[in-house]
């Protein structure tokens, strides 16, 4: 049987989930591909950093070149994370013209055309379903289950910290400061929770989807993205009284119908809270998991769902990465799927300020009569139209809330819309305003 | 650009399917694969059949023969379904060295060991992504995403047409026959419709998925198959009560614990309708679609939703193994991922009667004092232990029924014991079971 000798940068939660899936799985892996694979070192911050599962200590090294630049290391694993070192890592790997696995999604979002060009240039290449969604396989879903297909539509669940906590508030009736504390101390969420609550993490993946699925790269200043810390509890439970779930989506849409003629591909890519129908299977996607929605112009409607994070999800992902990097390999087809395939030339992402969405509005007015006049005055001038409007009966307050639905309106229109309504002097706090999809 | 010339055998649903698929995506496909698609010839029973895209009258021929020897042909897709004609076919082009796509569970459920046995000797392959559950890439997921997984479970719900009458009984408080009429009428089931309620078509699918999880081939006859006749209307209404929904599944479960130890490889296999919590998200694919749930030792759960059949759906995979099969032609890699790997020599299915299942029982009894106690003790001789008991108001009739939800329990007592029970004088009808998946 022919071998692959592999070396793994990083021996944290990921790298030590990888370690000892191969422990377990290892002999079944080489029995189903007909290759041998031997991890033969490992590079480590520390040698006594604590880590979910342990590693012998004659695998470690603490510098990171000795497994690249070993000659006898094939395929380099990164999993250090960030966008420094592991860009360093990739770079020296790839010019030695050795396959690089990685699941590393700032940098892929960050560096992913120029990583892409050295793996072209170096012939080398860059494999990467592990920087989406954890053990689901969308990556491959998207380049090879569905390359016969246009992508119209993506809707990701793809952050499983902000799903834990939209979660809890639902099913505890906790406000978001409480269960993020709570997700905090169960590991759910890190101290400094930007990266997942702001939803910078859901935007870096969905610009992986966005550009794979249409063929240009989606840099990620293009995304609008907004986070789930506007979500408040009251906002969860009015939503429910309407029949939707509150999800953080990642949004990838194809907007133009000309682009099914093949003409050009202007599409919507962004990260944002939304309402989506309670019956939607995306509304049952709980607590962690992840899931992401595919629609394909001939295969129809999908969903993938599992755990997008976690040491044993994502070291599923990177054992299948090794085994296709191993094939190919063993086939000398190193460039066999390219890591990114540029196939549409004019496309472009249209500005949030264009996209037209439908809406949930909540304001907080004076209860008195004339005020749902003054509001419904400014929608229909700016030529928005109000679909349903809910007025909870006042419980002997000045100030009561004012729920409104509101019909597909260009994202532009409904600023501009808003910031009308927020001065009206019967209006007494700044307009929440979230996005609904109905797929 | 390179190109590759495929022959297509059947212009049918399925065959028009792929025919539309190409014309609408082809130059799409081909600027992500970066290899021309040549559909040269499509060989039909009849030119004039109806079908629901139109094809070309200089496409067609109606002798497979001339597609399939065609010597500019590189690969043969075969889509006239059975097992005789289309094992013909098959055979002719793995003899010539063609590889061959097919979605023909029926045949591979039939004839895997023999087609795959002579793709090899010929270094060809056979790629039949489109066999099980239509566009969903479940094969792809579980030989390829989840290669560095022990696959512990399969729940599939493959069959569109069981899943819809199923849905609609539910839905509409109607009976088998009423749906299945209705069914038949829009076109959701065949006039001869056994092969999809009685879980034949179910099993074909199971079969495969089994075969590759756990890397020994599953013949037919050892799969345990119950169609969805003996659900009634009765029988979905209690489940609900009870917070469960009926669905057929095809079921793939390791039973040892020494198999994850790398021992060996004790599966059961079967096809039933089984009661599911309703909270569980496979309890939610509705109507014809389909979805199949996975969990492997490393990755967790996961689950993967779609449309099972179609036209469409079904060309989408069609598409997906286009494109491998011309990236293998291209590469010179014809046997890179051979379509089916033996690694598990001890590998064994566990009859029925061995396994052991939880159940729902619904009786029919008369209604005075003392029965349950009589059908009590047959279950307690038999160390079969009741979960709860349901006996709805009697509406004054003297026949009454009476619903046990029992503890798991070898299937081959269970059927002892519900032999000596429908034996009770009190009891006047044959009782009914049906098994519970917890997950």
């Amino acid at each position: 049987m022919e071998q692959v000798t592999i070396g793994m940068i990083g021996g944290g939660t990921v790298g030590s989930g990888v370690y000892n899936a191969l422990k377990l799985n290892r002999a079944l892996m080489e029995r189903r591909l007909g290759i041998k694979i031997n991890l033969l070192k490992i590079a480590v911050k520390a040698f006594d950093e604590p880590r979910p599962y342990p590693i012998p200590r004659g695998l470690l090294t603490t510098n990171w070149r000795e497994v690249v630049e070993d000659p006898r290391v094939q395929i380099i694993i990164e999993l250090v994370g960030g966008t420094t070192i592991a860009r360093d890592i990739i770079l020296t790997a790839l010019k030695l013209g050795k396959p690089v696995i990685t699941a590393n999604k700032a940098l892929l979002s960050a560096y992913g055309e120029e990583l892409f060009s050295a793996a072209a240039t170096n012939n080398a290449n860059i494999y990467y379903e592990a920087s989406v969604a954890g053990g689901i396989p969308i990556i491959k879903a998207i380049r090879e289950a569905f390359v016969g297909n246009r992508i119209t539509h993506i809707y990701g669940i793809v952050n499983g910290t902000c799903n834990y906590i939209l979660t809890k508030m639902k099913e505890e009736g906790s406000d978001f400061a409480q269960v993020l504390e709570q997700a905090q101390k169960q590991g759910y969420a890190e101290a400094e929770p930007s990266l997942d609550v702001d939803g910078w993490d859901s935007m870096h993946k969905i610009g992986i989807l966005a550009s794979l699925a249409h063929g240009f790269w989606v840099s990620p200043e293009k995304i609008f993205v907004e986070g789930i810390r506007p979500v408040s509890l009251m906002d969860i439970r009015f939503a429910e009284q309407l029949g939707y779930t509150i999800k953080l989506l990642g949004i990838v849409k194809q907007i133009d119908s000309t682009a099914s003629k093949g003409k050009s591909s202007r599409i919507q890519v962004s990260v944002y809270p939304a309402l989506i129908p309670s019956s939607h299977v995306l509304a049952r996607i709980n607590d962690i998991f992840n899931a992401v929605f595919v629609r394909g112009n001939i295969v129809g409607e999908t969903l993938f769902f599992g755990r997008g994070a976690g040491k044993d999800a994502t070291a599923s992902a990177v054992l299948s990465d090794i085994a296709d990097a191993a094939l190919d390999l063993k086939y000398e087809t190193k460039s066999r799927l390219r890591p990114f395939v540029s196939h549409e030339k004019n496309g472009e992402i249209v500005p949030i300020g264009e996209v037209k969405s439908q809406y949930y509005i909540r304001l907080a007015v004076v209860d008195k009569p004339g005020v749902l006049a003054k509001i419904s005055t400014i929608f229909g001038d700016s030529k928005i139209s109000i679909a349903s409007v809910i007025q909870p009966e006042s419980r002997e307050t000045e100030i009561v809330p004012l729920i409104m639905m509101i019909h597909s309106a260009p994202n532009s229109a409904m600023e501009k819309a808003l910031s009308k309504i927020e001065k009206l002097p019967v209006v007494k706090s700044k307009p929440v305003m979230l996005r609904v999809e109905n797929f």
